[in-house]
């Protein structure tokens, strides 16, 4: 079943792997088929050059197992939280990508500096707060979840697709797998673009908004005229 | 028509890409035919490694479409003012390159600390203003190059072939396409050299100026003895 | 004699040298066969793209050697001496690897920042003291174990799979070769982190008890469900 | 003539370039034959992945091309300061790699913080002083040569296979052309780590001198017993 999900879910995870943004078997990434509340993901703890399709594995949205031998991969239930709370997604990414991940561990969110940044977030990537004890200990990976979306109650997903989870990681998010993996692949960019600016520059303030507002509508607005969405010679 | 041109347009992004200078579909080459006032640019948002010979576009000094399928790159227009007040260059690259966007990015020059810097650039390679908002809201891309012409009125481009544009990234030239490419990696490199020298010694003031003449002299002046030119054995 | 094993460090030495951790002849891989007291080392100052199964050099728990053509690693006495110390483990990696050796070199512990480090690491990554001179004069490999061994005196080695010689280099170890170097992986991936997260947010206080404790727990503890194992569908 | 010195003077060449200390045609190696005196060079501006045995230019100790059809690299007159000066050096290897580049431009020796450092350097990798107007002006390249040999009037370059040449970049040396592109690889290492130490510790003093002298002399002196020299089982 849902063999072309499956099939778009190895290939982003491979892409992930090939893009540098891993070692060993952190990091992955998740489907969903909305018409069935399915799910497809990586299983949990396998190295990226051994993946076969038949390793992916099926879950519903109550987070029960319905097609693969293997356990998936253990942040499951934030997955299918944010599938839950963004109805707009087909696709998650989550890496410890370095750049990102120091954000994250340092509990600052990423400023936009630049139209890099600009191009792909309409605006910071925003940062959760710590998860607190009682999240931790029980349903942790749920809370997770919960924690992104109590920090999203005033942004829209769709315009910022990417958070950092403060202390850990960051999660990407897209309109099917292989775009969340190069929202991964952008943010992960903009990270360390912002990390050096503020080296060269710690006073510096950000991009004015009617340059962050132009590049985002450029690329993601309805008038739209970057790539080859919409061309007519 | 301009097949010469489009190979070499071609071969000039291909190795702007194995450079590693960019992720994705960031950044462009173009190159101009001054015979006939014709340039041949990478159309917008294509992959690099799909990019074929039928993908480039040939479009005239008015930004028209005279050859191809696709869109050409959205910076198109930057690179037609640049054609038109720079008339000693042959070929212009646009990257996103770590280091040069930083610098970019936090709005400072690259100043010239090194041999490396004045073997290719004469003196600091300069940054624009941040373009204004009427200038952003119509027009931006041409305006980004108005801008950068407005910062060389006391520069010769033939002797600073970089310039970076506040927010933005930088935009490098040459007497081709591949000229251009090759620029780019230079400027890459000695933005990272002056990143880490600062760190080092922030204290540190620029390149004695007999030194940086000497060495850009060398390579570029009328008496040059650096690689295989005007060499009688 | 020990085909197995020597295969096993082989394979780990190799592995060490793709994964970019070490330049040159720098580091060493070693595995116990702990059934008759017998190490397995790779030999010293011998490129890795040279490494061959029959350059391992096998040597007694004395330091004798057994079997083999070469000499073993100059750092050999040291792994003897954790070897005997650390009765769980059965490999042992030495590199030195870029922002681990950074910390080493500068005498300072890796805090913990974040979950990347909790999964492998149950705490800050100790560093020991220099050794004294008499300490250099003498037996110095054999005494960096002893150093290493009385920075242990109040740490699991299980639980803590790594540290760094002040001055020099970080140690890791695991069950087996592969699993040292894989520690050896991880523990370059957290040095990185630690050190942008620093650079960062210099004031930043270490992540919660409670969050590192689940982390290292969900992989490592008894009731662990990371990865595959004791997975029953 | 001298195939055999061309031949290493060229597998050294390739091997800097895949050590991926350069980038385009900056850098060359040389050897010297001392029993005629005579040196074999890059020849200059030369595309590393173009270059070919019949490439290599023969120069005598007065600068005469002896064979060839290319230019020599520019720094030829520097090479030969250093081979009159330095007797008992076989090989030179110029890069602008970028960590000890950086130390250049920064005009700052690199302390020694650890064993990698001592392992080949026994002291402070020294910073030359910049050129003075009438230096750069006449015979440049022969003495930038000059200024180093100045700096070593109390070093033994057979200890110290070193130097910053400062706005510049470094030199290294070793018994052959190859031994002198693995000083280059690991002094650029060394540069690195040194540079995070300064970052994690600016107040950190260098490593005891008890510890500098027995890794020297564990690799180099008359009782070395790393690697397999000498090894008598």
């Amino acid at each position: 079943m849902l063999e072309q999900l499956k099939q778009q879910v190895l290939e982003a995870n491979l892409e992930l792997f090939k893009s540098g943004l891993i070692i060993q078997s952190f990091g992955n990434v998740s489907g969903i088929d909305r018409s069935n509340g399915l799910i497809v993901i990586k299983p949990s703890g396998v190295d990226y050059n051994k993946l076969k399709i038949d390793d992916m594995v099926v879950v519903d949205l109550q987070g029960n197992i319905v097609e693969g031998d293997k356990r998936p991969s253990s942040d499951t239930p934030t997955h299918i939280e944010l599938y839950k709370a963004f109805s707009g997604i087909g696709g998650i990414t989550h890496t410890h990508s370095l750049y990102a991940t120091m954000f994250a561990q340092a509990c600052r969110q990423i400023q936009c500096f630049g139209t890099t940044h600009a191009d792909t977030f309409n605006g910071p990537v925003p940062i959760t707060r710590y998860l607190r004890r009682e999240e931790v200990e029980v349903d942790y990976e749920k809370n997770t979840g919960k924690v992104i979306i109590e920090r999203f109650k005033t942004l829209n997903p769709l315009e910022m697709p990417a958070v950092l989870v403060a202390g850990h990681a960051p999660f990407t998010w897209g309109k099917d797998p292989i775009e969340s993996v190069k929202n991964a692949q952008t943010l992960e960019y903009v990270a360390q673009l912002a990390f050096g600016t503020l080296i060269i520059n710690p006073q510096l303030k950000i991009l004015p908004k009617y340059i962050i507002k132009k590049h985002f509508q450029r690329k993601h607005g309805p008038d739209a005229y970057y790539g080859q969405q919409n061309f007519n010679k």
